[in-house]
C-alpha cells in the first residue's frame, strides 16, 4: 500500500491477489463479502453471520472452521486519534482514503509514528510525493528489530533523504483545528505541526471472535494454535495475523504477524482440516524492508535473544561488496552474523545493504543455513552460483563462514572481510 | 575476460584479484613471476626453478608443496588452430590480445567455437562491439549442463539477440588466406566465413607437474587429492582448477573447474598445509552464466545423473514471477526441481529467468536446502525474506516446495505454479 500512495503501484485493484469470483472459479469457494460473523457457537458448529447490505442475520454450519481474522492497527487511545489527516495503513481502503487525502487536501507536513517497517515504507512513500517528513519513534533507535549499530546506519540514510528522525519522544497527543482536522502532534519535547499524521505503531491480533468462542489466548493475545494450525476447542482451526506460531530456533510460542507466514500457516491449515497430517515447523522471524534505496533485513536471533534463550552467542561483521571491482553495478553490504560459540550452531543474521548489493539474497541463504542448523564450517564450503555479474568468487555469506569459523578457533581476527573477496 | 573485451570492464589490470606486491605486503608471501616450475624431487623436496628472464635455473626447497597450476583451454589438433585470428580465451593476455586484433583488424564476422559458459558469455561479449556471431556447437543444444528443453529458452533468446545458432555440427577445420589470417571454419554442415575465431570447447587440468613428480590422476586426468587437499605423495598438495574434487550428493570423483571452488579448495589447502585439520565436502555442481539479459543456472542433479547415482529422480516445473503484479520490475523465470521420489529429498535446480527475476537468488536458496539434504516437505516451511520490493508472498522455491511435495503425495497436480503466489 505504501507503494500506492506513492504512485509505484498504478491501480489499487493489482494489490487484491484474488477477486471473490476467482474463489468460487478456480475453487468453487463461496465467498460472502459485506457479511460479518458476530459469533461461533462450538457445540453446535455453527457461526452467526450477519448479512451487512441486507440487514439479516443467519446461522451457518461448519464442520471445521478456520479463524483467519488477522491484525488491526494499534491506535492510540487519544482523543485526537480520530481526526481528520490522522490514518492507519492497514486495509486496503486505508490507503485509498490517504491517497485521496493526498489529493484532495494537499498536506505538505507529514508526521509518521512509529519506525517499524510501515514508518520505514511511508517514510519513503511520502517524501516519493514530495511530503515533509517527521519519524517520531519512542525508541532510542529506527527499526526496532534491528542491533542500534545496524538501526543507525538506516536513520543516516532517512536523514539523507530528508527525514527529520525524532527518536526517543513518546506520542503525547494530537491536537486539531476547529475544523476538525489535524494541526499538530504532541511529543515528550514539544509540539510538531503536521497536515497528516500516519499512525505505524504496531498492529493487534484480531482474537475476539475467537475468544469468545473459547479459544485459548497465546502469545501477545493471538488465538493459540498448535502446530497443526488446531485451537483448544474442537474443530476450530485458526492461521495467519490472528494466530500465535513457534520461534522455531527457541521453541517459544511467538507472535510475529507477516504475510508470508501467513500464506503457509493458511496452507497447512486446509491441509490438516482435510486430513493430511502436516506440521507448519514455526518461524524463525525473518523480515526484510525497503528503506530508500537500502534492504534492511534479519534473520534468526539477534544476540540478546540468543543468550536468552540460553545460546552462548558470538558475532562477526563483515563489510562487503557484492561484486568484484570489475562488473558494474556492485552494491556494498554490512552483514553482521551471530553463532552460538560452543556448538558453532548459526543463529542469526542482520543485514543493512544498498539495493544494487542484492543483500537480500545473501539473507534468504542464511536463513536457510540457519534453517538446516548448519554451522559456521558448514557455511564455509556452501556451493553457491557464482559468475561476475551475480556475486564475487566466494560471496558474502561464505566470507562470514570464513572470518566466524578463524573466530571461534581462537585465532586473531580483526578483519571484516575486506580483501578477502 | 569477455566484460572486458566487450568494454562492460573498461581496465584489464582491474581483472588481477591481487598484484604481487600485495602477496607480500599483506601476507608476506614472496611471489616469483616470470619464473617456470620444471620440475619437483618429491624425495628431496625440492622444486627446479627456472627463471624465465635472468635464464638461470635453482631449486628450492619445501617442507610443504601446494600445487595449483589451473588448466589450460583445450585447443582442438587442427593446422588452423595456430591462424591468427584464433583464439581461446584463458588468461587475461588471451583477452588483451583479442581486443588488439578486433582493433586493429575490424573483424565483422565471429565464429565461437562450443556453447558452454565461455561461449555464452562471448556470444553477449562479441554482439556487444557490433560483430556478427556464429555459434557452433556439436551437441544438439546449447548449455549441454542444462536440460535440452532449459537449454532452448537460452537458444531462443540468443537468436533473438542476432546469434546464428549451429548445433550438432562438428569442427571440422580452420582455413587461412595466404597472409595466415584466419577466413573460414569448417563444419560438417559446410564452410562459415569467419574474420575471428573463439574456441571455447573445454579445459584441461594442468596436471603435468604433478603427474611427473608421481602423483596419481583422478577424474578427467587431473590431479587426485583427498579431502584435505592431499596428494599420494607425501607433503603435495592440489587445489583449484588442476584437482579433482568429491561430489558432495553422488560421493564420486569429479573435475569441475570453476573459481568459487578454488577459492574454497585453496583456503582448505592453506589450513590443512600448515597444521589445521580441515575437510573441503566437496561442489554440487553448482553453476550461473549470464547470456544476454538471461540467468542461467543449475545446482545438484538433474533426473538423469540422479538415476545413474542410484536415485529415483522426479521433477516439478514452476514458472513464476519474481515479484506481485503491482510492484515494478519484476521478471519471469522457469524453474525445475528434481528430488528423489522415495525420500522426498532434493537433488537439483535448474533455473533460467530474465535477470530481472534475480533468478540467482532462487537457485542458491536451493543450492543451501540441497547441501542440508532438505527435502520438499522442508522446503515449504523456509522463512524467506518477504517484502513487495524483493518477492512474492511466499517465494518460487517455496511455490516449487508445494508442488513438489503434492506431487510426492500422489496428488493430481497439473499445475506449474502458476497463481500459487
Amino acid at each position: 500500500m505504501p507503494y500506492f500512495i506513492s504512485g509505484v503501484t498504478a491501480d489499487h485493484n493489482d494489490l487484491v491477489a484474488r477477486q471473490p469470483s476467482e474463489f468460487k472459479k478456480l475453487n468453487d469457494v463461496d465467498v460472502l463479502t459485506r457479511h460479518r460473523a458476530l459469533g461461533i457457537d462450538a457445540a453446535n458448529h455453527t457461526v452467526r453471520i450477519a448479512d451487512l447490505e441486507g440487514g439479516s442475520e443467519f446461522d451457518a454450519h461448519y464442520t471445521r472452521l478456520l479463524i483467519s481474522t488477522g491484525a488491526r492497527a494499534f491506535v492510540p487511545p487519544l482523543d485526537g486519534a480520530s481526526l481528520e489527516g490522522v490514518f492507519t495503513i492497514r486495509r486496503l481502503a486505508d490507503s485509498i482514503r490517504i491517497k485521496k487525502f493526498v489529493k484532495d487536501r494537499h498536506p505538505t507536513r507529514a508526521v509518521i509514528v512509529g519506525a517499524g517497517p510501515i514508518g520505514m515504507e511511508m517514510c519513503e512513500s511520502f517524501r516519493g510525493i514530495g511530503l515533509e517528513v517527521t519519524l517520531l519513534e519512542m525508541s532510542e533507535q529506527v527499526m526496532p528489530f534491528m542491533d542500534a549499530d545496524m538501526a543507525a546506519r538506516v536513520q543516516a540514510r532517512l536523514e539523507e533523504e530528508g527525514v527529520n528522525c525524532m527518536l526517543g519522544q513518546g506520542l503525547t497527543g494530537i491536537e486539531g483545528d476547529p475544523s476538525g482536522s489535524v494541526k499538530s502532534v504532541g511529543t515528550g519535547g514539544g509540539s510538531i505541526a503536521a497536515d497528516i499524521v500516519l499512525l505505524g505503531i504496531g498492529v493487534r491480533p484480531e482474537s475476539d471472535l475467537g475468544a469468545q468462542a473459547g479459544v485459548e489466548l497465546g502469545a501477545r493475545g493471538a488465538l493459540r494454535i498448535d502446530g497443526h494450525m488446531k485451537t483448544n476447542v474442537p474443530d476450530v482451526y485458526a492461521a495467519g495475523d490472528c494466530a500465535t506460531t513457534t520461534h522455531a530456533i527457541t521453541g517459544t510460542e511467538t507472535w510475529i504477524p507477516l504475510g508470508s507466514t501467513s500464506r503457509k500457516q493458511g496452507r497447512a491449515a486446509a491441509d490438516n482440516m482435510f486430513g493430511a497430517d502436516v506440521e507448519f515447523r514455526g518461524v524463525q522471524g525473518t523480515a526484510v524492508v525497503k528503506c530508500f534505496d537500502l534492504t534492511v533485513g534479519r534473520t534468526g536471533l539477534d544476540e540478546r535473544e540468543a543468550a536468552a534463550a540460553g545460546f552462548e552467542p558470538t558475532s562477526v561483521d563483515i563489510e562487503a561488496e557484492s561484486l568484484h571491482e570489475y562488473y558494474p553495478g556492485r552494491g556494498a553490504m554490512f552483514l553482521r552474523l551471530v553463532a552460538d560459540r560452543p556448538t558453532g550452531r548459526l543463529l542469526g543474521a542482520q543485514i543493512v545493504g544498498e539495493m544494487s548489493s542484492v543483500a537480500e539474497k545473501r539473507l534468504d541463504v542464511l536463513s536457510v543455513a540457519i534453517s538446516a542448523r548448519m554451522s559456521a564450517d558448514d557455511l564455509q564450503y556452501l556451493d553457491l552460483a557464482y559468475a561476475p555479474p551475480y556475486s564475487t568468487a566466494i560471496d558474502t555469506p561464505i566470507i562470514a563462514g570464513n572470518v566466524l569459523a578463524s573466530k571461534l578457533q581462537g585465532k586473531i581476527c580483526s578483519c571484516t572481510g575486506a580483501g578477502l573477496d
